[in-house]
């Protein structure tokens, strides 16, 4: 089981990032109206306002690479909470920027998941 | 209530470094049988086993600083998710060590909660 987490956890997180680096206002199909996004500390609510925020960060392109991803079961909702460490690279711009990021991800169907919550933040001294 | 919300993740955040930084051993009434910690990619289940871990950790005299507290409601399970992130200083050691750490805190009774999910990452290059 702790295996099949891992590998869940690892899949959303590359699924995030393959969909936010090539198509971002795909990301939406990932939330539902419950969802909440904080996003470098600012509070967003459901699939538009999220999807809206996501689409209009001041940059186009930019690839995600992914140091580490750690995964749990949420015990409570037969979820997954994913925590994922990684850099940001900007296009034109140096150096990349390092993120944290958090996703608690609550099943519709077996093997089927949407966000409920997310939070990011820029790793800043 | 996302104002409450704010208030009981800071709070929570504040008296979980203040007993780590104090009373390491103490950190054990955070925990339940069922709650699972991963520090730097080591999974950890169970109230002892994760005071162990914590207690045996290769410092002794550490300070934590806050720098960014992050909370929302977690829907399903009457709980809140706090994203951390901030820097460890250990005694003699410098510079400071930035971390990231995440905590999914369940509703035992109204105001009291235990936590659930533990992520905890140094940021590292």
């Amino acid at each position: 089981m702790e295996e099949e987490i891992d590998l869940v956890g690892k899949a959303f997180a590359d699924h995030y990032n393959h969909v936010f680096d090539n198509d971002r206002p795909a990301l939406s199909a990932l939330y539902k109206p419950s969802s909440m996004l904080t996003f470098e500390g600012h509070k967003i609510q459901g699939v538009e306002d999220i999807t809206a925020k996501l689409t209009s960060l001041p940059f186009d392109k930019c690839r995600h690479v992914i140091s580490t991803v750690d995964s749990q079961p949420s015990t409570f909702t037969g979820g997954i909470v994913v925590f994922v460490s990684g850099s940001l690279q900007l296009a034109g711009e140096e150096p990349p920027l390092r993120y944290s990021q958090m996703f608690h991800l609550v099943s519709i169907l077996e093997g089927n998941f949407f966000v409920q919550n997310e939070i990011f933040r820029l790793n800043i001294e």
